[in-house]
């Protein structure tokens, strides 16, 4: 079925920059087949005029762990230690099968709701998290975040190559599938070395976490004799390979010089970050070296919003405090962070990142007609310094419409709600 | 007229900690005058069952200029001096008085709408200001901020002067005025020194931008061989009138220990100081020197918003970030800062800043049952790490309600938005 967006007031990156333009966009099936004046088409279409709404591709979530949400605001403000050890991981041990799906459920609502329209998930029973990948009509690069202690781990790449198989290119290609290793931290060298080399033979990306601490460094240094990022290199990491790298917040000059060369890039989550103490990455530093930046939230366990637009500011105002420069890292570098680079490096950027004929249909309707967005001196600015989540009117991904008018059309919210609460006092009783 | 509200869960503050109690609470004309199970009184008074949201005490935004909000997202992103000298100051000279009443208008809908119920402007042309505080119902401390090149200053003292006289105390008591020099750098001593004796001779309160940027303490140092802080103490800027000092980045050892006995306190605005890359100040240090420190959001010039969730997550994402550890600053701290220290740094505590019998109604009801803001197992943390203004469901002032459903019905918001970008169109035109 095609769909007539009229009068289209849509934003768009041109040489680094973001500016609006007004056209009809012709949509058949999940693409974007036209943009131009289209008005000899009205009549043998179905028609929307969208005149009061600004358009901009929908954002993506390069770093995600869905099932947290259940533990939105359990453990905030407690040292890092402290939160992982006696908070996150003992309520993560309970969890069942059903929990995370609520818990999925309740980040994918969240997600549509504040315009993310593609996402990376990195966690554990990933069929019922693809399950609801399925039924929400999100777009979603999962992982099966492994760790392992010893050398016996066959199950957790076994269930990694099961994921690959069976979901990779599913849901009308809406799912993508990667390798995930967690961490330096968190992979012994062989194991690591076999993340790789599945990850080649199944030809998809791989993702991790790494050098989100100054703890991490001490800690690979003092196993490894060397850097995280040396130590995912001696495993092969960086060979061809592409590769979805979170948090990067501790590098040496000896571990970009490493970097700049990768395919992929680094996805920085500055909310995450800063809450947990952890610092905050040197984005402008990586921009210069070449590196791709894209942005994420890491899970709602810590960051507690999935707000992209929150995550937004917070990228730029960190890396002007940094810098003590209010010029570093504009609203037009992040709104291209949050779209284009997040797609590129998860490698869904010939299908998603920026609205243009042949990708797919996944776009933000904002309504921009209120009073702490005006007036309209720059579109770009608004989005990403005064606009939130909820300014989102309606979602369209992979052609369709998800979200009209700020109610969700392929879930039920009010459910989806009243599960993920009886799941998480069902988990808190449990624990 | 009397109100019950019945059910009510509302969030206040005891012994540090943030939480909620469900209870009937009765307001009696712009006063909540008994806190309890008041089921015997439903019959006699109006009764509002509010059982499906969550109330907490107003937002005190304590530091602002309203008519900048014309200027919003109207130069983001350069070096502070450009942004100051070649956009801000030169599109200043050129706002008439109607643009200052429309861009004060667009200013209180988006704080009303975001939860503010009082705040502090420092602008020119307080009359005009303050009629539109006068109209939308929201409380104010209004100062007319004096800046003086040389000794012809005293227009500016008169019109303190005029604006105490005329204005303090009026509005049913919702006025307050202050007398503000501008800030150290913008303020010769003489100049300072009548500011002071004008604020003791009229007992109002004195408010100021203090330590903003490093350059202002370099400046402030070759002319006056002297910090800020010292020299605001020079002009007997700290002798026993209340300050409220806006920004507090840059401070040396000597000057915590001139302020540590101050009356007021420091006003933090964490998204300005990032965005315009002057640092950020150390509020656990200022606290631990038992200071009192509230909240702001500076001008929609600089900050892009007034929204005061934002600025709480600014404040707590950031003194995490700048003392690299998570348990800085915890949601419970914010919320203080946010309500009660900004009532009593204001010099309005004993009206506003909590929900206790004999203070004003100043509240807010939140719509709490939404997929970012469950599951509810911390509701401070909730309210400061995951909500936004948005969420904001009503508000009350001064016992009237200024906004239902997220309706404004104090103003006309369609009109507020249309003479705003008109304003702001205009206003370039001249540029």
């Amino acid at each position: 079925m095609a769909l007539i967006l009229k009068n289209a007031r849509y934003l768009n990156e041109m040489n680094g920059t973001w500016t609006a333009r007004q056209d009809d966009i012709l949509i058949d099936g999940n693409t974007i087949k036209e943009i131009g004046s289209l008005e000899h088409l009205y009549s043998d279409h179905e028609v929307w005029d969208v005149k009061n709404l600004l358009i901009m591709p929908g954002l993506i979530n390069g770093h995600q762990h869905t099932p947290m949400s259940l533990l939105r605001c359990y453990s905030d403000d407690l040292p890092l230690m402290d939160w992982l050890n006696k908070k996150m991981l003992p309520a993560e041990m309970k969890m069942t099968s059903e929990d995370r799906y609520w818990g999925a459920m309740l980040s994918m609502a969240e997600m549509i709701k504040s315009g993310t329209t593609a996402y990376a998930d990195m966690y554990i029973d990933m069929d019922t998290i693809a399950k609801a990948v399925q039924e929400t009509g999100i777009r979603a690069s999962l992982a099966r975040g492994m760790i392992a202690m010893d050398s016996n781990y066959s199950d957790r790449i076994e269930e990694s190559r099961q994921l690959v198989e069976r979901w990779h290119g599913s849901a009308e290609g809406r799912i993508t599938a990667m390798v995930a290793p967690h961490s330096p931290y968190m992979c012994p060298p062989d194991f690591l070395s076999d993340a790789v080399k599945l990850a080649k033979e199944l030809d998809v990306p791989l993702h991790t976490h790494l050098a989100e601490t100054s703890d991490e460094r001490v800690m690979i240094q003092e196993r490894h004799g060397m850097s995280p990022v040396q130590y995912l290199q001696a495993a092969g990491f960086f060979e061809d390979t592409r590769v979805v790298l979170a948090h990067g917040v501790h590098f040496t000059e000896e571990d970009l010089s490493i970097l700049e060369s990768v395919k992929g890039g680094i996805i920085h989550n500055p909310v995450s970050n800063a809450k947990l103490g952890c610092g905050t990455s040197n984005v402008v530093e990586l921009k210069k070296r070449g590196l791709k930046v894209g942005l994420g939230t890491d899970g709602p366990g810590s960051a507690s919003t999935l707000d992209m637009f929150m995550e937004m500011k917070a990228a730029a105002w960190m890396q002007k405090l940094l810098h003590e420069d209010a010029s570093s890292l504009s609203a037009h570098e992040v709104l291209t962070m949050a779209t284009q680079n997040g797609a590129e490096i998860l490698g869904i950027g010939k299908e998603t990142g920026s609205i243009e004929p042949g990708k797919k249909a996944d776009l933000l309707f904002l309504n921009m007609n209120q009073p702490h967005l005006l007036p309209a001196h720059h579109d770009a600015s608004l989005l990403v310094y005064a606009a939130a989540g909820q300014d989102v009117d309606s979602v369209m991904i992979d052609g369709k419409i998800v979200m009209k008018n700020r109610e969700l059309l392929t879930m039920d919210e009010e459910k989806v709600m009243f599960e993920a609460k009886q799941s998480a006092e069902n988990l808190l009783r449990r624990l």
